[in-house]
């Protein structure tokens, strides 16, 4: 769904109508968006939301509905009003494409438009990119946790019923997806995003029945071919397990197969170990071990160091919440860059909230075995072999450009005139993406803890401009 | 919005499916929804979501859409998806009024209707009142430590951009509201629920013009009688405020006055008692101080016991998304009590996920100073003085109920046949109600960090009732 042009803040409809009233609103303005932090003290984010945003900014309009609200509110006056009725999202945007790896500091979309509509979509934006971000990130690092066991293994997400509200439900899944994981148990977004959907059954349906193997021999009735059943009711070793061997074998009389059991409290690495070798011993190696119960990347990565044997995770809560450290909420901003071909910039009295004024490029290196090697962001011009970069929030910190780097200029324009550029990705290309990206990350990047930290730097001709800017603005104060 | 019956998990409809097929899909089921764990290691929750969980269940329907994209999953036969068309919620609530104060392992909500209608809406169900529950408490503890000040001292709810997708700032625009914020930035929040909308302006509104105070004046030439000034965009001391101070003076002589300067970096204590000193003389002891920048309860608390005089908390991030120590999502669970009569339960591996059978009422009791003093289960009669009663997940921990106690069942039956039995609660009168819990907590519960644990207990009635539940579960593993 769609949006609403009210999902934002009051102070952007004020903003707007200041602009309108003081003849502004059409100055052409340039917003980054960055965030300062990456997620759970990672080492990288992927980005995700992007194809989102551009189908609300193809559609976005007020309501009459919406019109006839603001006025309640006694703020608007009618020609502002009725300027809204017109309003269209008109601008450029350079981003970088859906599910590539980003980092801290960087553009990661760079918007050009009317000062107003600019404005308009802040918050929207925020959103979306913000928490499409975040769980996308999350749903790599329980992905590549899990790929790091010797038998495989991955992530299906779970989590509709601790999300953040029912949407918070489906963009998670969404990002989710984009992230890494193979399927959602939200139908909704199986219906809205065309997502895989995948499930199992509950404790309840285990306590519907006179007894466990009554319950377990019901649901395999009804689904014969698709079948986990839930082992931790009554007792996982005692009873779910001996009960779906019983239930296995008598699915392959029939010309069946048990297609897995799921594990739902209780050890994870000890129960998967020796259900996996009591379903192998039996003749089952092919019935899948899923688990769930509050999993997280670390909680994934303990259960392999322990040698166990799940096939499948359902995360949810810590993956549709992005749950952890750092996580929660993606800190990203949208700060004024430029305006009317004057650069712009915020000083503040924290040092690291300001902002980099002018028009940037974002070129990321390749080094000699594909993976990336460094961002650098000039205000136009491909970094060069032994120029001199900077720190973002450290000016005193830089260093020189090797010569074994090949640049990229890393964004793409994706929407002019308020319309797309190229089709819209869809979500497997988008999934494809964020995988190959995750594979050329340098290793010690992808840590789990105290990863790398990737280099993102500043070439002299943006730190020369912001620092001409902030001692214009130092000037003011006399 | 009403949530789509697809805003569910996939097991859910292959559940109801198997139970259509077994021919027990319209057995009567009582569910309890419950929560283990009170969230941020608080001493209390408050209760939100089910006015708006009403609403959904009043209208719940499968479209023809909805049951056209089921039939492409393979997994669904004929004679179900025609059930489903027919499908309508028809059973009855029982459950705390919105906006009361709550605690662990209580039913908060019983739930009885046939066993398919009862399986569908679970996910819906928790994915509502675990939230908004969520985050009403969340700003109940803000406005608690907002309150705690000399000066007094109100919140605001501003956190839409890093809010979990835009159903998430939605959601938590009003839960925020129940729990005491006055007012919200979200537009939309504002068009859907009538919640009153507050805002300043950007620093990006400051950038656009040549200098702050052209900016200053130009924002209130627009607004004279609304306009609160972000001071802190060049410096906040020697330029924002010095600045306001001259728009101040400015409005006054055309008649109007300002009306708040907002603080969004620095040292908001030091700042705020510096501003404060400044507007006061200067003349203009009403003009407000509104505070921001990643604020929580215990941010605003450190704010009040260093003096600081900040009039109106601006609480964004970890407001919307349930920041802080065991907040992001509350684990609230949903458990089959009883079926067709027979009570149920769920045992498990682990004791504290076990849930209790029956179908229990909740009472509340009211000591002399009419501060609440205890809840207890029973599974009908009112809890008498002597009577012993025992902790939900310690049955050694027992205890004697005094006679200094009035009991009250503290729940209602909200709906019955599927329809409300009461008209709707009004989003004020909810948080009023909310006050008034608030203030009959005992003050030692309500105490942000380490708060005194509420009384929670069942009647021997009860636990009784576990017991020999328990005990015939273990005697299916022989």
């Amino acid at each position: 769904m769609i949006p609403s042009a009210l999902l934002t803040d009051l102070y952007q409809l004020t903003m707007m109508q200041g602009y309108f009233a003081s003849g502004l609103h059409t100055q052409t303005a340039v917003f980054d968006m960055f965030f300062r932090k990456l997620p759970y003290q990672g080492g990288y984010a992927v980005w995700a939301g992007l194809e989102e945003l551009l189908e609300t900014l193809e559609t976005l309009r007020f309501t009459e509905d919406e019109l006839a609200y603001l006025d309640t509110l006694g703020l608007f006056r009618p020609d502002f009003l009725a300027a809204l009725r017109d309003w269209r999202f008109s601008g450029q945007i350079n981003a970088f494409a859906e599910g590539r790896v980003v980092f801290a500091h960087e553009p990661l979309l760079t918007l050009t438009a009317p000062l107003w509509e600019a404005q308009l979509i802040e918050t929207m934006l925020l959103n979306t990119l913000n928490f499409q971000t975040l769980v996308a990130t999350k749903a790599a690092r329980c992905v590549l946790a899990a790929a790091a066991s010797p038998h495989g293994g991955e992530v299906i997400e779970f989590g509709t019923r601790r999300a953040q509200g029912p949407d918070g439900a489906l963009s998670a899944a969404r990002a989710a997806f984009v992230g890494g994981a193979t399927g959602s148990s939200n139908v909704q977004a199986g219906q809205r995003f065309g997502l895989p959907l995948t499930g199992t059954h509950a404790h309840a349906w285990v306590e519907s029945f006179p007894d466990e193997l009554s319950a377990f021999r019901a649901y395999a009735r009804v689904y014969p071919d698709s079948t986990t059943l839930l082992l931790d009711t009554v007792d996982t070793l005692n009873s779910g397990l001996p009960n779906a061997l019983t239930v296995a074998r008598e699915l392959r009389r029939s010309g069946h197969e048990l297609r897995g059991v799921r594990l739902d409290s209780g050890d994870l690495a000890y129960l998967s170990r020796t259900v996996r070798a009591a379903l192998d011993g039996a003749g089952f190696p092919d019935v899948k071990i899923v688990a769930s119960n509050d999993l997280s990347e670390g909680v994934i990565a303990a259960i392999i160091a322990e040698g166990g044997r799940v096939d499948v995770y359902g995360v949810g809560t810590q993956l549709v919440t992005a749950g952890g450290t750092g996580g929660g909420a993606l800190g990203g901003v949208y700060k004024l860059a430029q305006l009317d071909g004057r650069p712009r910039m915020k000083l503040t009295g924290d040092p690291v909230k300001s902002s980099l004024p002018g028009v940037k490029r974002v070129w990321r290196a390749q080094a000699e075995d594909k993976t990336f090697g460094w961002d650098v962001l000039t205000l136009g011009e491909a970094p060069q072999a032994g120029q001199l970069v900077t720190d973002p929030t450290n000016p005193l910190r830089s260093a020189r450009l090797p010569a074994t780097l090949t640049w990229e200029d890393a964004r793409q324009t994706v929407m002019a005139g308020g319309g797309r550029t190229q089709p819209a990705g869809t979500l497997p290309e988008i999934q494809a993406r964020a995988h190959c990206e995750l594979a050329r990350l340098p290793a010690e990047t992808r840590r789990l803890l105290n990863p790398h930290v990737y280099r993102v730097s500043l070439g002299v001709d943006v730190s020369g401009l912001r620092d001409s800017v902030s001692a214009g603005l130092r000037a003011e104060l006399k």
